[in-house]
């Protein structure tokens, strides 16, 4: 069936039901699946509205251990015999396991943490996972974590009850890894995955994917072949530590005698990148492999199917850096890393001025990274750029981080990919690599060195932003929403098992 | 009578009063009057503590119009028979007025407005007003405005009560003008004083003075002949003004194709000083005077009566700019401008990290002034730099500020000062310029070209700090309590009668 008449049906889910044949035999086209996951909607919509509701936040210790306990709930009641909590030197992970002596096993990867939010910013309160109204776009589910990413992990997992209330067997195996420090850049997800029994169930599967809204708001899908790594810093300078400038905020008069630890940061930070920002003077810094061209072939088709000015719009953005082209913009963002700052922070930061010569400011960064960089080269030479520049005093605080990942478009776990989605009549759009970062290193790097990927229809946004949401009823016909996102997962389960 | 003796029988006063004649008779140790500032002291310190609990922040709007009707009540409570309010285009100020007949008039400036604080930082509430034992200093009241400047301002009112209980006329008829915006750079007191009124009022008086606690813990005495000016702004980099960037808060990611406001802030502020931060590099900065000989003779005495052990400590401070000398970094703190970060505030500012590519960061800076550097032009030239170096984007936010402000030593004002000090005993440092700022230039500069200084016994600290403080009794001999501190508002008023 055509993506698009399914999506009319599931909108109009009780209509459907009265014209769905009653027989529930199994069909190539999922017709049983299809009418149980329509029968399961609002119960798969609650779930996720319940799981919204109960945060778990890493950088603020909160939801803990309420968030693995659930999870671990969530788990078995989609039918893993087997879903037991993973102690880390951090938050824990999870671990399950499904059997269904099936062939093939496949990996997933959870993640049941969610950023932070500041409720004031949001039109709908982060934790109430109300169903909005979003004009052109569809009744869709808000709060904090419904894209990124428990809406794409509930639908998964309904996916998962529907397949076993139409009375089938699961036609593959599932091994799934849950973390709840990814917001924090998994610091301990090597605590979990390289445990001696999770390696070897990880070992006998044929890859592992993320559930994901890969559906853009036209309704575009992306299969993605890879994904940025990550590293986190703070890096903080203060009179303690620098043994000049103050221990304690002083009057700011005192700056005629006193040095500031916050110029002093401004200085260090004015070090890392060219004077527009977007070059990175890192000394020793590892270098960026070039694209290759299979890679630019992907960007430009990829270009050419992508709304550059409705990207622009949503992204409140006017040109890209140097004014590039859309798709030179687009080969800067896979191929380049990057040394942003997410945040400042120091001495008097409420409304209007205050006169304090400050004793500490902070600059938080995150520094994309491609192949073959590694996170932990990037740190070592981030730290010795600041020794030998005379900002060896400054504190550089590792949050968390990882390798960026790489899976090649032959891998049969992005076959499926493709081959579900062809015969849903959707022609996706390939693409070298996610400019955003998850640990998908842990599973291609070795000694695994298994396939990794992300899949999933249905479309969200907003993800560490306020009003993230995740679309439930579509107005779009090209875009799925809840029960299509769902039959997504089922689809591609049944096309992993050929 | 030495002020050591007169701090004892302050101290034990109930004992004292036993000792004291009983007539109120008008004596130049004015005993009668002391006799008075004894019996009201409770009285006193209470008004004290209870204008504390009043707090007017011009920065948060908060305590307006409050504060200014509170003043007017003290004023006239205090003795002026006339007291208004002065509406401006920011918070209103207060002009008052009391006529003993006296052949001479002295000008009083007060602000009744205080710092912003976070009660969290603090030891004992700010707005408490707390009776607080401060270990080898003495009970103090600690809260926000206690020395700055709620403290010597009432301590100088009580003085006046203490004048008429004790049955005499006031030795000089007072001009008091009392702003509500000093915290935040004084943007309108031009709107107070410049009235015709009030100009008039002024003109006829031999100067203006501020009641000020200029004791340090040792209970050195500094007689101030001017003060620096300053001139207060933010910094403003955003991606709706620059056209570059994006114009909300966006995935982190996406910094490899979209500039950074955040970045370009920090390139910006880096133009504006050296390397180490120390000195000014803004194009054709107004330069300072150099120092006068007798200027450098005045901080070299005062170096060598001041403990630099003592005040590194209470700075938290190891070591002066370039490693100065205490002698040179005193004439630093007297003769150079600054231009100090008072604050850093962009992107995500909670605990741990958050990967945003903020589209809005801000700096906060504070620029001190000395002669014959205007505020307009320190101004203006910061602004046309920024322009010159491809930062006109960069928003500049000037929130307030004035002119320096210079008194001869030779100005009765001042003579009056250094009398009143050597009667009680006291050997008082001279200062050529308080590094911190007040808006004395509107008294000394045109067409006023009065004399302005700062006058007072006691000892307090902790202004724009937490735990601010003003101390009441006092257990080191060589500082005044809270009577010493009335005490010599009386014999200042007094000299300047002479």
């Amino acid at each position: 069936m055509k993506r698009q008449a399914w999506l009319f049906i599931s909108l109009f889910s009780a209509m459907a039901m009265l014209t769905y044949p009653a027989a529930k035999a199994a069909d190539s086209n999922f017709s049983d699946i299809k009418a149980e996951i329509i029968a399961q909607h609002d119960e798969s919509v609650q779930r996720l509205q319940d799981w919204i509701r109960l945060p778990s936040i890493a950088a603020m210790d909160l939801g803990y251990p309420e968030g693995p306990e659930y999870m671990v709930r969530l788990l078995k009641e989609a039918g893993f015999q087997q879903a037991e909590i993973i102690p880390t030197d951090g938050k824990p992970g999870v671990f399950a396991t499904l059997d269904a002596g099936a062939e093939k096993t496949v990996g997933v990867y959870f993640m049941y943490d969610v950023k932070q939010f500041d409720p004031r910013e949001w039109s709908s309160p982060p934790l109430e996972a109300a169903i909005v109204d979003k004009p052109g776009l569809g009744k869709v589910v808000m709060g904090r974590g419904a894209v990124n990413q428990k809406g794409p992990e509930t639908a998964f997992l309904a996916a998962l009850h529907a397949i076993r209330a139409a009375g089938r067997v699961m036609p593959v195996n599932l091994v799934l890894i849950a973390e709840g420090e990814e917001e924090i850049g998994s610091p301990h997800i090597g605590q979990i995955v390289n445990r001696p029994d999770v390696q070897s169930a990880l070992a006998g599967t044929i890859g592992v994917f993320m559930p994901f809204a890969s559906q853009d708001r036209e309704g575009l899908v992306t299969v993605n072949l890879g994904a940025k790594g990550v590293i986190e810093v703070q890096l903080i300078a203060s009179g303690e530590k620098w043994g000049l400038g103050p221990g304690k905020d002083v009057h700011s008069s005192l700056k005629a005698m006193i040095d500031s630890p916050t110029w002093h940061l401004v200085h260090a930070l004015n070090t890392l990148v060219s004077a527009d920002g977007n070059t990175i003077t890192i000394d020793d810094y590892p270098q960026p492999l070039p694209l290759s061209a299979e890679q630019k072939a992907m960007i430009a088709e990829a270009a050419s199917r992508r709304n550059e000015a409705k990207m622009k719009e949503q992204l409140s953005t006017k040109q890209w850096i140097d004014d590039l082209s859309f798709v030179e913009a687009m080969e800067r963002l896979v191929s380049q890393p990057t040394v942003n700052i997410e945040g400042l922070v120091g001495g008097y930061t409420g409304p209007g001025g205050k006169t304090v010569l400050p004793h500490r400011a902070e600059a938080k960064l995150d520094l994309r990274l491609v192949p073959d960089m590694t996170a932990e080269a990037a740190l070592s030479a981030l730290r010795k750029h600041l020794v030998n520049h005379g900002f060896g005093d400054i504190e550089v605080i590792f949050s968390g981080g990882y390798d960026p990942t790489s899976t090649p478009l032959s891998a049969p776990l992005i076959q499926a990919q493709i081959s579900a989605l062809k015969q849903a009549e959707i022609d996706p759009v390939l693409w070298p690599r996610l400019a955003g970062s998850y640990p998908g290193y842990i599973f291609t790097g070795s000694p695994l060195n298994l396939a990794s990927g992300h899949y999933g229809l249905g479309h969200g946004s907003g993800a560490h932003a306020p009003d993230e949401y995740f679309v439930i009823e579509s107005y779009n016909p090209e875009v799925q929403g809840w029960d299509g996102a769902v039959l997504s997962y089922v689809e591609y389960l049944y096309e992993l098992a050929k």
